[in-house]
């Protein structure tokens, strides 16, 4: 499947110490999943320069987008920053349009004082990074490299100021629900996915009791075309008396 | 810290195309945090025997144990045992105990009837795997690497099957809640945390209205007199004024 892809980097000691559960991984899923944007990973690690750089190595060079999230604060266990100028060998400087929103931000709810510097070291960022999104409240990206906040509310303000840039042609999705299990699938599943490589074939069981179906086959693609043609595929060999429901196609 | 440490590999096309969100992440996390060991990091995947690879050759070296989620059905999509085996350099062998525990199972499931082909060669693992648990729905263990279903149910019975085998020295945990923001506190955490190496120091703003709230300092180490001297040490030196409740320690 062509088009753009993203990968997601949550820096979270708190998720894997099981303090918080992530909201931003399934969250970002679904927005980059409307927008037409194919996710293929999203790495939770911890809040450590090396950590956050074996998943910058690992997915900077294939997606088109990295989205970090998280660790872009002013206490000491805010590592993302420095993490990425590391991984991209850039080094950090200051960013007088950063350093100004900081400033204007810090005035506006600390009745009109200058911050300390410790908060001004937030505007210290990889060389070449550029602001996006909302002024007032600037997302930094570096290359290829998207730097969000942590906290859901600002992570998802900061991200829909992005999506424009992101859209891309949408995903078309088939259903068929099947009153059979898998093991009577499995055969006939491999046959046409073999058939029809420009569409993605997933097959979801389901055990409760009582339920309407079995299992559910999914044929996707961004080309509604090679979806229709599968689909089809699919319904011609399968015994009538299988299919529950289709949906889509 | 010392003591045993995880990785967790979901296998999870749905999971990153937004059909599911995943539960086994979230609740492995809770769980393993009892048990005591630390999960080094989670990684959502594509279902694809190289996406699988890279996150074992980042994972198996370090983790103590590695545990995957998914991908070990019958279909075409479930490659998760294939892509074990070549990311070991172990040849799939068929396990006479597991295809008799394969053929057990659909026989009280299908009238007495014998499985097919296709659900035997689920039998097919890597040489050298060894079952764990419940002997009736064994779980696949090779090296450090255990392989768990996907479905949460499944998932979840055959982790606490496995539980004691992973049970090691609690985690201890303090926590201060302060009335400021992190601006305020950053340069105090960061001595602090330098001076203290044997605990991990975190640092949680939360931003609504009307918290109780500002910061949460979290403190924490499996060494509990480590903890409470850095606790100590920390409420000595911020004014009482800012802390709003301190708790464990």
């Amino acid at each position: 499947m062509t088009g753009p892809t993203a990968a997601v980097i949550v820096v979270g000691n708190e998720v894997l110490s099981a303090k918080v559960e992530d909201q931003n991984g399934p969250w970002v899923a679904r927005r980059l999943r409307e927008l037409g944007v194919r996710l293929l990973a999203i790495h939770v690690v911890a809040d450590r320069p090396e950590e956050i750089g074996a998943a910058l190595g690992l997915e900077r060079a294939r997606a088109s987008w990295v989205f970090t999230s998280g660790g872009v604060g002013p206490t000491h266990d805010d590592v993302t920053v420095a993490a990425v100028a590391a991984a991209l060998g850039r080094p950090l400087v200051r960013l007088a349009p950063l350093e100004a929103a900081l400033r204007a931000v810090h005035r506006r709810y600390h009745a009109g004082s200058e911050p300390p510097e410790v908060v001004l070291r937030m505007a210290d960022v990889p060389e070449g990074t550029r602001l996006l999104g909302d002024p007032s409240y600037p997302t930094l990206a570096v290359e290829n490299v998207i730097l969000l906040p942590g906290p859901p509310r600002f992570f998802r303000y900061q991200f829909d100021q992005l999506a424009p840039l992101l859209r891309s042609d949408p995903f078309q999705l088939a259903e068929i629900h099947l009153s059979v299990g898998e093991e009577r699938l499995a055969l006939v599943l491999a046959d046409v996915a073999r058939a029809h490589p420009a569409v993605e074939i997933g097959s979801y069981p389901r055990f409760d009791e009582g339920a309407e179906y079995r299992v559910r086959v999914t044929i996707e693609s961004r080309d509604a075309g090679a979806v229709a043609v599968a689909l089809q595929a699919l319904l011609e060999v399968l015994p009538r008396e299988w299919v529950v429901r289709v949906e889509g196609g």
